[in-house]
């Protein structure tokens, strides 16, 4: 093992093979190029997508043809390095970022690299994941975690990054009033990573009363607890209103629903921005007039790119705890490997779900 | 006059009294406070809200309670200057920004003063328009014409501020290629000012084969004729990839119906902007997510500000000329207001109607 | 009192008469616009620049040639509101902004108002200063204090503002790691105010081992002390990149000599930004072309804009606190202003001298 | 030839084997990699910095100690693709970017790829350049030259990328008067850049009369003469301030001296930018504080990213034409290698001097 030697038999992965069909199965390594990076898996959390892609073979336009490993929140040990690695050895324990893009096309050019057509993405078809024993990846997009920090810790740098990359482009800071639409896995996350840009004052609104509190354990200043139903939006505009205190600056819509993005375009103050990070309706239909008229403007998001560093950063520092988020932990068997994504799926109280592997 | 001595029986203005009604009366003037000018006006144009408010006495939020003189795209000559008016003299000819921000709110000191709360603007109720013998207006909203600009091009500045504060917010330079929804007044200055702005390929879309063909005239680069139907979408945005040659950085939906932001939302490549300046429905069903998901983002328009220093300075070094847009002119009598007004509001082959006072 | 009453002669001031010379005097308040305000001073600290002007009665093109009033960083009690004035009514707690702008010229309008030509600034010549028993200024700059803040912290908002401003154009946030030449008044604010911001990792420098302790009370993560000789800087720029253990991205220049600015400029990272702060010397010899060709930009610094809401903010959340650095306090008696100056010019422990009125 | 089949032999390049000595010689390219193309070289400009390194073997930190080709202004036709190209095939006509970044770093990674440590550009110790029969370059470095381009065009991209690159970074847009220090090669393709990212007024200053007149034949609206004296400066400015008849927004020094950055930072207004393009002093004398406290920032320039479509762009659609830049061309014997690189060296009449391979 110490030289990389294992056989292929060795490296077991979890295989989805059809609708709510997982399978551990040998999974057959690439060759290790002289950039990459061999990385004996240790944690990794299951999101939202992938239980989208169990339930379904599809996420967006992307569609599972092939048996395909699953999982992509990840952080390991480091076992082999290529010929050209000089950043990393043996041993090293990091957090993997799971895209790999060109570096050839105009957005990888740009800065933009998160665009990227060409882009292979763990566990997006028809590219494999990285709930496996072992992976093969590229060295400097692994990155070395400190000592204070934890391997799950190191896996959650993945959803965190959703959260930093909206704080980013949605340019977050200390004069920054937030609202968040929805209280799941993204909206709790974006509480923590608009805390760590300085965000004043931050107001979180879910239809649910134990998300809501665990929004407030997190550090939310306000929670408000809402309907599902339209006609409440302007006395639910009011009830945020008042838990702010002050105009919202920002809003992330976190579930993308017809009334949350309208709750969040009508609450926020003229010259601001609504953020759309989460994709719950395809067409959506809102006040788009009027909130273009007031100049609040509509930013979206797609995964991120260069947020490792900054996630480990504020892990490091203690700007941000993630550990209350993971509410589970599971092993690598048959058995627990299918317990841990009905959890996930059930939702319920479980936020993070996450394998030792 | 010369004095600025004139009787408030003097000074008539076209009053909006009704549905559909409009009446030349008598329109006393506001004292000359120490920065205000008084302007003998000559060239006011007709803007499509002009003829909104005419017809329903509403516009967005802004109902027409009072009679309200009418008219806010003008021109005239100085008068009378306030005492500590220093960049003025009788004799100027100048153009007119019509609106008259507080300075004390937070808008304004942040350099958006267009979204100034306490905005008093020409022509939005409760606030009386220009389109009067003279007006009384602040010296540092009302700019100098140099000499080869004529009082209508300076009425023009307003229309073409529209646009350039469009450009600017979108962010317009050399590299964007740009797909604009609509060919009506708003649309055609977009093309004006894209070019201006550096834009190397303007493509422009409508249901009208005379407008298509004035936006040809005015430096389109290419022109696609769409239906008002849905379905046809993705057939368009193949006529319209083709006609552009390249990719849309960013579009323009000046007309703001859910096919037009739709289109635009599709046409616009991964990382864009789509700026929504025509205000046509209020709610909006259109694919959001999908566009956030790209990271192309919304922007919104709210009249404009800095904008006649520019615009005049683009009309009078010829990278743009507005004079072809001007297509209909009308006196100032009882008589000639009504048919202005009607000649705009039928549109056909109206673009610009302007009057000459 | 209550009714604004007071005659002239009971509203004492602090006058610059001459070198090193103030004497307190009856100071003939202007009359109470609409939209001003009067103010009974409570809080006035002394700045560096007031030291200037007293010892040489002039400061960068602004010279002295009358009698001044001086003093700028203040707050105090709403003693008598305008006839416009809505937001305040006597009573009411305040901290001010000294600066009126014109809102006229371009510089205002375009949202740097800062950089007003026409700015009327407490105590810059011929403006009379704030150090004075009663101030009439307009409402609009004068920003209610929460309960939780004193009258003292109100006047800190001030050099706080400073620091503000420089961070926000330097655009400090959770990823930038900051050096700070210079640990005098300014120095140390901006440690506060980069934390505010974000900063994950602030090292100071200076030439005293005391400003350095003081530096590292504030919050400092390193401090390094260094020389007045440019021979050291190679060596010191090594101990400063120890003492980070990571890039800098942004470094403030608070001293704005040879040397500071010659070590920022070496020290900063390739795409970094030194924001000079401090005026030190005027004609500078610096290595700026291996700065420039490492993409290194300079970033000026003049007073402040729109800083107060965010200060009183960050005061208000206990995420800063300038108590600290209120070192020295003195009554408004002619024998305690003068024992106040010679105070702050000694320097020594000496950090903010405040006076209480 | 056409299965890129040439012995080694057959492959010449110019050599830089010592201080001022150039020789013809073998040049044996490096295996194609699959995303490779191998280029035939048909134009090359001799750039200052070759001919500096050609006098000294060295530039800023760059020292020559191998023999290296020199060049890499360069533009050619495809021979032979890589097994993954699929944008180019053997006959296309190419402009080359001459760096290639590592695509690792985090400047890559940032959208800053021109700041990568680990770039290897032609010509650059120790890299070697693109003055030989063929080069072998990454596929993505070469951009496809339309039909109305001539390959001479094609090569003049480098040098109009650094203008295009610091027109980017300096923001220049339809209202940014634009003033430009140095009539040199760079000095003249920034006017072209300057006027095509929409600069309304653009003037140039130098010391040479026939280089001021080209200057006025590429379309600067005014120039000034001036000395090498600064004592003359405060009189130039107000020459400077004349010919503009307008405020200047943005100064680009191009020459890299006391005396023009002096002037540069003065002569521009509060809130403007000064972009240092030139690199003559090292250690520059210049009065930084007085321009940073009016706001003035100074913007450094590194060589250029994503420069080479925007280049093709503009010279495509004729808003830049670069052809009169081209003032001499030489065959590539050794003879005529020395007569060319001599031609460059001595200046004069000479702008671009150009190989037609």
């Amino acid at each position: 093992m110490g030289k990389g030697g294992e056989s292929h038999e060795e490296n077991m992965a979890a295989w989805l093979v059809g609708i709510n069909t997982l399978r551990i199965q040998p999974f057959k390594l690439p060759p290790l190029g002289p950039h990459d990076v061999k990385v004996r898996m240790k944690a990794v959390g299951i999101c939202g997508s992938d239980v989208h892609f169990l339930k379904t073979l599809r996420l967006a336009d992307f569609i599972v043809k092939e048996p395909m490993v699953i999982g992509h929140e990840c952080a390991g040990i480091i076992e082999e390095v290529g010929s050209e690695v000089k950043n990393l050895v043996p041993g090293d324990r990091v957090a993997l970022e799971p895209g790999i893009s060109c570096w050839r096309c105009n957005p990888c050019k740009e800065g933009r690299y998160n665009l990227c057509d060409e882009m292979k993405f763990f566990a997006t078809p028809p590219v494999h994941g990285s709930l496996a024993r072992q992976v093969v990846h590229p060295a400097d997009l692994c990155f070395k975690l400190p000592d204070n920090l934890s391997l799950e810790e190191g896996a959650m740098c993945e959803p965190l990054s959703v959260a930093v990359h909206a704080c980013r482009r949605a340019d977050i800071g200390p004069e920054t009033n937030v609202l968040i639409m929805g209280a799941g896995p993204i909206g709790l996350v974006t509480i923590l990573a608009a805390r760590a840009f300085g965000a004043p004052r931050i107001v979180i609104v879910d239809v649910d009363d134990h998300r809501l509190s665990v929004a407030k354990d997190l550090g939310a200043d306000g929670v408000v607890k809402v309907s599902t139903n339209m006609q409440d939006i302007p006395e639910e505009i009011e009830r945020i209103s008042k838990a702010m205190g002050a105009a919202v600056h920002v809003s992330f819509d976190c579930a993308g629903f017809n009334k949350t993005m309208s709750t969040a375009l009508t609450a926020t103050r003229a010259g601001g921005r609504v953020c759309l990070v989460g994709l719950g309706h395809n067409e959506m239909t809102v006040p788009l007039t009027p909130a273009a008229a007031r100049e609040v403007d509509i930013i979206g998001i797609f995964r991120y790119k260069n947020t490792w560093p900054l996630c480990i950063e504020l892990l490091r520092s203690g700007k941000i705890n993630v550990k209350p988020l993971i509410t589970h932990r599971f092993g690598f068997s048959q058995e627990e490997v299918e317990e841990a994504f009905e959890t996930s799926a059930r939702g319920g109280n479980a936020i993070k779900v996450m394998f030792n592997l």
